[in-house]
Order: structure tokens, then C-alpha cells, then sequence
């Protein structure tokens, strides 16, 4: 890199979907950034970019990184693996190429970036090389049960947070062994994660939440909800404190 | 509280202790307040009142709720639990007072109030007959996964939260039964945490993380701290994400 001073590499969760909800430490980086990275399909805005929005300064970089078209292909397929791999690889040289000019990036994420984040994908690529700092994030969990006023977890109590992709029994037996859960992915796998909730004799306590904290948020018990219909942000909180007065 | 307009409770996360970690909501809600309530140790400052300190305007009414000091007693003792459910219809009712007088209480907690806070306590007592809102917090957990730069789930990972009180076998039972762990209430549970983790074989890749994002942090590998010193607030994690590149 012939001596020029390296950029720094800033993750920045950017919270569940309220703008109120970035922390002064994620409004600061993004303030300072010459460059804001982040992801979004095709043709789309991007979540974390649109959460931003009010942040943006004149006259910054944006650099959308736009997840390639494999809607027709299985995740499991090695076609896919290889397309993914090789996005985040570009996107990861098309950061570095900024950083390495002298550039500060800021690169997006949702909630919290080293949970379930994109940003991941970058940050095992590049922080070795670069200056890297992590940016923490309001959760969507958080964002949710703080919305729902749903004490999650006190005292001695065990939370479980289980993808909703898991294979169904899998998901009931782990609904019985923890005190509290949060069922992430829940999108299609509704209809299932009902089912494994009510094998589990959890269904009644469970906490449905739609877009939480963002403009149209939803937040109520999943045995009211008449349909499975379910977008991609939502989650579904099962509480713990069973001696809660 | 003949007719008089009720005050609006806030349960206001302070994030594990760097100040700017708190979202603009909490500045927002912690500015907008009449009174600052807050739980303490008798005689000490308490640790999320100390994290908001220079936020704190002029003429705020300050409310330190001092834990009892219990240290004599069995936890699971009848005393234990009658004077800790005294205390905490005492701190509802302080808060109420203010809150039926028409002033804006604001109850600090570190890190997300719904996350194993003390205020909890206080929310099932009140939000039903005030109207309250919730702030979430970057919990410790965010915080310190963020600070080590540690990836902590990706994917289909499931990730367990599990406090370090727990007997020493069902801890490694659970460590051996999920992708990526937190352990929270570390503390002189240090040496039984070790063990456990030896037992699930999964000791060398755990992370201690001590203070984290206070003044005076520290994060290294478990098995690379030789002492078991282990102050109130550490934690130790356990990364997911098995097939990392
Ligand atoms: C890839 S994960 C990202 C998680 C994020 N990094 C975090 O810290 O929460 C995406 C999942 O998070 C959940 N999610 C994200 N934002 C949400 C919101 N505003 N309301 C409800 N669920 C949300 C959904 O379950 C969604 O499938
Ligand atoms: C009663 S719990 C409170 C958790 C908090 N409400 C949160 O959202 O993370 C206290 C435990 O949190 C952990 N903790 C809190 N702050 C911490 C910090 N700054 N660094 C490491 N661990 C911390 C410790 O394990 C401690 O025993």
C-alpha cells in the first residue's frame, strides 16, 4: 500500500428499524465516513441504508452491494455456495480498494452487525488488514420485546435463540429444554413454528412481532393471529420469568 | 389523582457502559425527564446512573433506589425474598408518587432494561397503570461480541444465553447442544464455567471480556487468563459460525 495511510473500517448496526433507535456512537461513524457501504437486492433500497437515511451527509460515497439473483437456485447447491462466496469477496475488494486509498468505510447492518448480520462476511475478510471497529446494534429481539413490553429473561433464566429454519422437531425439543426463546426467521416457516410451539405447550405465552420498531410495527400473540402470513422481519418471543408477580 | 394528567414512565437502556452507546432515544427520553430513578448498592453511585452522567441536566429530581443490603442471607431464604419484594413495592411506589403527580420518570438500566434489568421489577408493578415506554439497550452482550471484533452467530446457528449460576452439569449439557453461547454472571462462577466448557470441549474457543466497553476493558481467550478473578460485570462467549472462511 506504499506508505499512503490506511482508511478505517467502521461495521455500524444500525438497530431494528427506528432511526432513534442508532446509538451517538453510530450516528459518529457514519458521520465520519467518506464511503457508506451497505447491502440490498437488486434494484432495492437497502434496510440499513433507508434507516439512515437522515444521516446522510452531501457529497459521501455510497457503495450498495447488491446480493446476486439465486432465487432459482438451493442454498445447499454448491452453484449457490460459489456465487455467494464469490459476491462477498467482490464486495469485500470493493471495500478494501477504499480503505487501502486512505478512506473511511462505514458498512451498514441491521440490528446488531455480529448477530445473524451480512457484515460478518466483510468484517472476516478485512479486519485484519484494516483498522476495524465494531459498531454495536439494537437488536431486533430488543427492539421487539422493548415494543411488546415483554420482560424476556431475569434471574436464573436460560434464553434460547433458535432460527425458525430449524427441522421442526428439533425446534419443539428446544421450546421445551429453555426457560425464554426467540425464534428468528420466521417469514414461511410460520405455519411449523406453530407447531413446534404447541408440541412444546409454549403456543399461548408466544409474542408475534411484525416489523418492529419500524413505521407499520405489529406487535401480538401468535394464537390471535388468524392468518400465516408472516413478511421477513418478523420474530417471535417466547417469555421467560415464570415467577414474574 | 383527581383528574391530574399522569406522568410518562420510560424504561431507559444504557448499554453496557461506553456513554455513546446509548441511542438518541435514551438522550432523548433521559432529557425529557423530571426524574431520573436509578437502583444502586447503598453508599455507591450505581453503575447505569454513572454511564448517563453527563447528560444529566440541572434541576432533575434524582431517585437512587438502594438495593437492601442481603448479603447475610440464602437467596432462596423466605427473609431474602420478602425483603427484596418489599424493596421493590417500595421503588414502585416512589415512582408512582412522582408519576401521579403528572412528572416524566425516567428508571435507568444497564445495558436493555427487558434483558435480565432490575427494572423489570418495576415494569410489571407500573406499566399497567401508566403509560410507559420502553427504551431498548445494547445489551453486554452486543457490547462485548462488538469490542472483540467476534463474530458471534450466522446463519441457522442457534445461540444460547446461559447464566454462569447454573449447576455445572447442566451448563456443559447445554454448551455441548448449541452452535455459539453467551455466559452471563460470571463472577466466582469462573473456575465452574471453565470446567464446563472443558467438558463440552468447547474451552478453547471461549472469550472472556471483562468490563467490556468501559474505561478499563479487557477481552482474551479464557484459556489464556491465568487467574480466576473475575469481576461483576464479565462475561464469556462462545462463537458460532463453525464453517467460517
Ligand atoms: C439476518 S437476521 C438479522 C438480525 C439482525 N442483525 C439483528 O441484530 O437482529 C434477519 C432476521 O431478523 C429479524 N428481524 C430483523 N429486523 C426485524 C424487525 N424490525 N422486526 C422483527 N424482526 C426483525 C427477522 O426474524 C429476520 O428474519
Ligand atoms: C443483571 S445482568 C444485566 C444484563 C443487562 N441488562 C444487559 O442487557 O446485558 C448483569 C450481568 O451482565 C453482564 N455484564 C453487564 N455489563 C457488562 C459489561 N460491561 N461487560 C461484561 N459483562 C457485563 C455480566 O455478566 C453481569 O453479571
Amino acid at each position: 500500500m506504499s506508505g499512503a495511510q490506511q482508511g478505517r473500517l467502521y461495521g455500524v448496526g444500525t438497530g431494528p428499524g427506528d432511526p432513534e433507535l442508532l446509538t451517538l456512537k453510530a450516528v459518529r461513524a457514519i458521520g465520519e465516513a467518506d464511503v457508506l457501504a451497505f447491502f440490498a437486492k437488486a434494484g432495492r433500497a437497502g434496510n440499513g441504508r433507508k434507516i439512515v437515511e437522515g444521516l446522510v451527509k452531501p457529497g459521501v460515497v455510497e457503495l450498495p452491494l447488491y446480493y446476486p439473483v439465486t432465487t432459482e437456485i438451493d442454498k445447499d447447491h454448491d452453484d449457490y455456495k460459489r456465487q455467494i462466496t464469490d459476491f462477498y469477496d467482490a464486495s469485500a475488494a470493493a471495500v478494501a480498494a477504499h480503505l487501502a486509498a486512505g478512506r473511511t468505510v462505514a458498512i451498514l447492518s441491521e440490528g446488531d452487525p455480529m448477530f445473524y448480520g451480512s457484515y460478518m462476511h466483510l468484517h472476516v475478510r478485512l479486519a485484519d488488514r484494516f483498522p476495524t471497529e465494531v459498531v454495536p446494534g439494537i437488536t431486533a429481539m430488543s427492539g421487539c420485546w422493548s415494543l411488546s413490553g415483554l420482560p424476556i429473561v431475569q434471574g436464573d433464566d436460560v434464553l434460547s435463540v433458535l432460527p425458525g429454519t430449524m427441522v421442526e422437531d428439533e425446534l419443539s425439543r428446544r421450546l421445551e429444554d429453555t426457560q425464554a426463546a426467540v425464534i428468528m426467521k420466521v417469514g414461511r416457516n410460520l405455519p411449523k413454528i406453530r407447531r413446534a410451539l404447541s408440541a412444546a405447550g409454549r403456543l399461548a405465552e408466544a409474542i408475534y412481532v411484525e416489523r418492529g420498531t419500524m413505521a407499520e410495527s405489529k406487535s401480538l400473540r401468535l394464537s390471535e393471529k388468524l392468518d400465516d402470513a408472516a413478511p421477513y422481519f418478523s420474530l417471535v418471543l417466547v417469555p421467560g420469568w415464570s415467577g414474574r408477580p
